[in-house]
């Protein structure tokens, strides 16, 4: 299953060199897997609310090309591991046909207090483990 | 009182203009106004620990010349009004003797939960009420 | 006339205090009047290629109720006033029946160079001046 | 060589969690380079108007533990690789003994126009390679 979300740049995630900043691109990553989870059946707002968090425990992104303000962007999120205590989401960023940044983040299954705990079983179901 | 703080523009705070975007003074002024509480005697994170924030209300802030990536500034926080439910901090950032911009906040006083409280005794002393 | 865009809030856009960040919401503002000149038949990235530029001279806001992680928010945007030199746009940010702000930004007309330019006409005539 | 710079976590950076939000470690990264370039000789500033950029090309990064606001950090970074096209940093993020985070950013040597060119030699020679 792929979540594929439209958005447009903003001004304010430009920089001087005239294009996007490269940090940016976290925000729209972490669009795409909140979005992921909605349609697999519970937000992320609900996830918390059980005291249930994807905690990001590494970030890996390539850029490819430079996105520029007021683009219009896809931002395509899958699930490409998902265990009792970590899930990783594998991304890409697109303009159209070209592709501007691939990547995956790895995500720690913690409490609201930040500790370790086990994915409860209901939320496994829903990410299809 | 005034507080004084010198920092750098960081490239993650302009935009495609080349210059900083509107919305990164708003960091500085928070900036500002934390040095000021600390220099008064007790920081934001402790104000917080005991359960008194003080939530923005209004923010109104003229630019007057633009900044740059890796400009050295300063930020001089003041507060300009101080009661029981209110505090109002005045600000101006400047680079050397240029202003770039001037401005107020006005925050309310509230617990964690976000209601409005009245900010205690010892809160008060501190900033001069 | 007023633009109407719904948006979603990102989790990066909230803080500590559990709620959005007073500094996120200037980054709506500016999505609201990005659209409402989209409506009114030039992308400010056209008014960009053009040479015109709308820089933010002053920002007043005024926060009413918080924001949180997810909520479905509106930015309503108009223009309250626009001549020759600076244009003010006014903006709503409403949660269903709730106005969680209220406020306007002035802005300059500057050519790419940041030097204050007289509106050309072709762009007075889009925003009805 | 190692550039070792101290700042303090802003509330802007940190995110309903209540801890910083992982992106706001990229502001920190951005900065531990300016700083290390400046130490070595030549301010970024300096590189772009020379005509040097290093557009980033991929970021690693992984999170040991959280960090919150006010918290006093160092942000360590050292050159891992250097060549004519490509020049890669990597970073440590401490609070006293603790290790927050751990990671590094490839880099491609453009002009301000976003084209891949070669290192100049007189950047060569202040990077060691």
């Amino acid at each position: 299953m792929e979540s594929n979300v439209s958005f447009r740049v903003r001004y304010i995630e430009t920089d001087a060199m005239g294009i996007v900043h490269h940090a940016s691109f976290l925000a729209w990553l972490e669009l795409g897997r909140t979005e992921l989870l909605r349609e697999l059946g519970q937000s992320y707002r609900e996830w918390e609310k059980a005291g249930v968090h994807l905690t990001v425990g590494e970030v890996h992104l390539k850029y490819r090309a430079p996105a520029y303000f007021d683009d219009l962007l896809e931002i395509h999120t899958t699930i490409l591991e998902s265990g009792r205590r970590r899930v990783v989401f594998g991304y890409r960023v697109t303009r159209e046909d070209a592709l501007l940044a691939v990547g995956h983040t790895i995500h720690l299954v913690t409490g609201g207090d930040g500790k370790a705990r086990v994915l409860p079983e209901e939320f496994r179901r829903l990410l299809g483990t």
